[in-house]
Parts: C-alpha cells; sequence; structure tokens
C-alpha cells in the first residue's frame, strides 16, 4: 500500500493549490497541522475504494473559517477527532476511513490531519474534483449523499451536530455557528458507505494532486520551462499569456469576489483576458468572448517559475500563464452542469469543454 | 394523578406571568399551542418527582426567540418532538417526562405541550422558581446538572445538537443558531434522572403557577379587592403602590433593559419608585434605597383588575401596585445569591429577603 509520509504530503498541498481553481482556501496551515500529526502518529495509508468493503463507512474532514484566524489560531488538533467522533455516535459505527470532500486546497489536507491522529486510511479520491465556492456543489449532492449528520468542533471542546433537511441550510448554519466558534471550526460530515461513494467521487485524485505537487517542486528547481511542466502534469491547457492590468475584488458573505484584467504578452499580444472569481476563478473571457467556464477548472501560474497564483494573490503587474484544466467528466452531464455549470453562476452562456477550444 | 386540561392549563399561563417576575416571554402562545395539543391529544398527567423512579429521564423544553417572530410563524408542532427524540436517540434512551426550565413565562408552556404531544407526564416542579434573563442562572448550574445535549429544531425540519463545555457557550451559540433558523426554535435540554433532580428543582411550581392563575382569573370577575386575591395567592407582599411617570427602555443583545419610575399614590404618597428591568424586574428602590432585589420576585398588578403587567408592557399612566414574593430558599443560599444575587446584576448591595422588610 502507498502511504502519505510528509515529503508526500508536501507535494499534495501543493498540488491542490491548482486544483483550487485559485481557490480552496491556502492548504498551507492543514500542511502543518497534518504535517505534525504525521510526525507525532506516522505515515497516513493511502487507499482506493476498491481496497475497502463496500460496507465501510467513510467520513470527510474539513476545517471551516477565516484564514487569518486559523493562521493566529492553529487548532489543537483534539477536535477533528471530537468532530470524527460526534459523527461515529451518532450514526452508532465507526469510521473505516477518511477522504476529501473537495481536493482543491485546503481541505485536501484536513482529512489526512484526521486520518493521522485517528490512524485511519485516507482514500485516494474527493467528493468534487476541484474546489466550488459552495458546499453543496459536489459530486455527494448529484448522487443524493446527505451532507448530515455534520459535526462542528472547535478549539475550546464544544461540539455541535446539524441534521438539516438540505444542503444549504447545514451550509448556513455551519457558517453561522463558525463565527460563533471563534472563527474557526473543524468539520467532520458526508458520512457515506463505499458502495453509496463509487459514483459520487472522483478516483485518485490525491495521487494527482501529488503529482502536480511534485511537478511545481521541479519546477522550482531550476526548470528551464516552468510552466509547461506544471500544465503537463496538470493535464491542462494554455489558454493565455498576459500580465495583470487590474484587480477589482470586493469580499462579502464569505466570499471574494471579483476580476482580474489581463493584457496579452507574447503569441497572446493585442488581445485581452478577463478572469471572474468567486474565492474560485469561474469563467475566462478574450476579448470578450467565454473561452473557459465552470466547471473546468482554471488555474494561474507565474511565467517565471511555474507556481500557482490564487485567486486572493493575483496582483498587479504579475506576468502568468492562464492554463484551463478539464474537469471530471461526471460534472460534464445534464445534472453536473445544472448544479455547478456557468449559468449556476450567472453565465447565460454553455458549457463548452476546455480541450474542444484549446485541445 | 391529577392533570392539567384545557381550563388548568389557562390558568397556569395566567400564573405563570406572575411568577416571570415581570418577564419570561408572553405565555399566550405556548399556551395555544399547548391547549391544540391537548385537545389533539387529550389531558396531560401531572406527577411529582416522587411518582416516578428514581433513574428516570426527564427532559426540559423551552422555546427560543423572538415573541413577534413567534406571533406570525406559530410552530407546527412536530419540532419539539424531533428535539425531544435528538435528545433521546443521542443519550440511548428514552424520556420518562418532561418539565420546565423555568416556570416563570412562556417556558412553563412549552413542556405541557411538549407532554401532550408525546403522550408524557409533566413533572410538578421547575428548574429554577421564577424567570432569571439568562439561561445559565438555575438551580441545575447549582448542582452540576448541564443544559447539553441541547437539541435545537425548527418548522422546516433541522435539527441542531449542542454539546458545549460551558452554559454561556450553549446560550451563545443557541441565539446564534434561533436568529440563523428564522428567529424561534424549539429546544429540548437538560436532561437528568430524577435522582439529579431532587435537589436542583423547586417542588410544585405547577400547582403554583395554576393557583395564582385561578386567583388573576377570580380577581378579573368582580373582585373587590383584586390585588389582595391575586398577592394572597401569590404568597407575596405588598411593597408599593403607584402610578407610572416614566419608563426608558432599550433593546439589543435579546434583552429589552430599562426602568420604570413610579409615583407613590395612596398609603405611599410622596414617595418614588424606581424598577430596574432586564427582560425581568431586578429591583426596586424607594426613594434611592433598595427595598427588593433578586432573587426575589418582583410584580406588577393592575390596580383595578389584579392583572399582571409585564416589564414589556408597562406603560405611562398605569396605576399598578408593586408585589414581592420570596424566591425558594434554594436561591438563598451563598452559592445561589452568588449566581443570580444582586451583585450578578451590577447592584452593589446585600440581598435582604422581602418577607423581612414588608412581612
Amino acid at each position: 500500500m502507498p502511504h502519505i509520509d510528509e515529503h508526500a504530503l508536501e507535494d499534495i498541498a501543493e498540488g491542490a493549490v491548482i486544483l483550487g481553481s485559485g481557490g480552496g482556501g491556502d492548504p498551507y496551515i492543514g500542511m502543518l497541522m497534518a504535517r505534525q500529526a504525521i510526525r507525532e502518529h506516522g505515515a497516513v495509508e493511502l487507499v482506493t475504494l476498491e481496497d475497502l468493503d463496500g460496507e465501510d463507512l467513510v467520513l470527510c474532514c474539513a476545517m471551516m473559517g477565516a484564514p487569518t484566524v486559523m493562521v493566529e489560531k492553529v487548532p489543537g488538533g483534539d477536535e477533528v477527532v471530537h468532530a470524527v467522533r460526534a459523527v461515529e455516535r451518532y450514526l452508532g459505527r465507526r469510521a473505516a476511513a477518511t477522504m476529501s470532500g473537495e481536493i482543491g486546497g485546503l481541505n485536501s489536507m484536513m482529512p489526512i490531519y484526521a486520518a493521522a491522529r485517528l490512524r485511519l486510511p485516507l482514500v485516494d479520491c474527493d467528493g468534487t474534483g476541484r474546489a466550488f465556492p459552495q458546499v453543496h456543489m459536489s459530486l455527494y449532492t448529484l448522487h443524493g449523499i446527505s451532507a448530515t449528520p455534520f459535526a462542528l468542533t472547535d478549539a475550546r471542546g464544544n461540539t455541535v451536530m446539524l441534521e438539516t433537511v438540505d444542503k444549504q441550510t447545514t451550509e448556513i448554519l455551519a457558517r453561522t455557528l463558525t463565527i460563533a466558534m471563534g472563527g474557526v471550526a473543524q468539520v467532520a460530515a458526508d458520512a457515506a458507505t463505499v458502495s453509496e461513494l463509487r459514483e459520487a467521487t472522483v478516483p485518485r485524485t490525491v495521487t494527482q494532486a501529488r503529482r502536480i505537487g511534485a511537478a511545481i517542486r521541479a519546477a522550482r528547481n531550476q526548470d528551464a520551462q516552468p510552466v509547461e511542466t506544471v500544465r503537463r502534469a496538470a493535464e491542462g491547457f494554455l489558454v493565455f499569456e498576459g500580465r495583470v492590468e487590474d484587480v477589482e475584488r470586493s469580499t462579502g458573505g464569505g466570499f471574494s469576489t471579483g476580476h482580474a484584467d489581463l493584457d496579452g504578452i507574447d503569441g497572446h499580444k493585442g488581445r485581452h483576458m478577463r478572469l471572474d472569481f468567486q474565492n474560485e476563478f469561474l469563467a475566462a473571457r478574450i476579448d470578450g468572448d467565454y473561452v473557459v467556464t465552470v466547471p473546468d477548472l482554471i488555474t494561474l501560474l507565474d511565467r517565471d517559475s511555474g507556481q500557482p497564483i490564487t485567486a486572493e494573490g493575483v496582483r498587479f503587474g504579475y506576468r502568468v500563464a492562464v492554463v484551463g484544466i478539464p474537469v471530471t467528466p461526471k460534472w460534464r452531464t445534464s445534472a453536473g452542469l445544472g448544479l455547478a455549470g456557468p449559468r449556476c453562476f450567472g453565465y447565460d452562456v454553455d458549457y463548452v469543454p476546455v480541450e474542444e477550444r484549446f485541445g
């Protein structure tokens, strides 16, 4: 069986930024926590759904809250154990493994942290294949897997268990509670059996993140073609190269919303790109025409180093490559596009897979 | 066994206003709900702790939220059943009876409503002997009975279970959730065995409320001495008679805070009373000297009808009798005064039992 040791963990964290499509939350604090847990409790076994029994219970672990709070108040550790135990107690059975609800960003790390602390394996899959701004935008929703029982815990030892009628209510109550609990909470939720998860997950996304992360590391270490190295590892397509001329951003309701304007360079000279984001990059237009949209992934790479640049981190003057990555086919169904297609974000355009325009 | 039928229910609701010490929330909406439940499911059996087995589990039921919202959105009923079932599921055992956490005001009614819906008996006791502004001010706190597991449910079918490290956190999270759940929630909490409850409850307060309520009804029906009739039933002391000259009130943080100024009439002519309230009446001063304070009860009666007037309802021009009612001796210990004595509300005075000044 493969294992996630410290080095694999660091690669997964870097690759998860790419799979975050510009959002998903900075994995750094989660990586620190997971690294400490691995140092104390040993490497985490990485399994596939096929390695488990069909009736085995798998839980997603996640962190909710404001990144600035997280950095100041690094969670102590026990709270994720409390969250998992609360769900187990509610259901009257133990979890056989943990996994990510979404592989993109911070929530790639929390299940590894929990797995190390609980001595459980991590399943090499996730429920989204990227990051989305809203909790209900996951394959679990498409396949009728409830987010509840949904446990939140804080560093003081408080536990809250939600059992809601829909995922929107879960999200509203969980966000409200996270603020009341001091700004950050650990979550265990999305309990499902291995049989239920087969359709509702994207397989091998932990391994995918690790492979991309290794490429980012290689690109940083004196690569002649850093963007190309990372693009290839991410199996993405070069969409645009440009210089950031303007960024507009507003924050509210838990979202960082805005757009970045790019002037083309090199092969894209004379052309203009606008990138919209709501935590994640949602849509890219060239000279007014949509060229990549959700649910495909849009990622920004620093032209000189190949390092990913998030929507939060993009600044005037950056010279970037815009890479589009095909999302899992599971989002390309009419049901998938109905939940997370361009129209769900207010774009009145049909979804066109990125590889049809740039492949 | 005595039973609570519709008529008893209406008397209990009226008497609970007196035991609310000017606050506790208007029982009216709860009375309507409980009356409907009694009509559908039959009268509720009223038992004492002695009638139950020492290991029997008793739950408190309550409603949280804004009274104006309650009037607009009368809860459907099932939510209190969901709340009780959630606590039962959490604890792995069934409740043998319901009771009031505080007899004063609205929360006298919700346990009756729940008892009728669940076909359980109601215990003739409560955990406070009056109403207090804050959830942690109860005999349960004095005797180490946890408020959690604390279940909140709403009319849409959402359930939240809190397990907190202290009662202040329970209160903060519950109030936050109540707002997020639409402004009103049903609560089941304070699970305890009959053995644990013997010290932590005030016995026979449901019967006490009923007796006072019957007196209020009698006073309304052409009584020559309405105030005296109600005072006697409440076993209280006449503290002041006056006309309301001024009311100052501010609302915030879930509290209605302020004071009412009274000019004396009849035997109190030439004297002045100030009544402070924070939801409940907390302290009464005559010409600047404190004469009644928490934890004793302070109630206002309309001079002409004997009907109680709440802190929320007191208005300029009302002619009122101020009646002080001795609180249960369980609050008169040093521990009790440490939790709900005058200093807990910012009054730098020693507690003097009302009967020592007016008996």
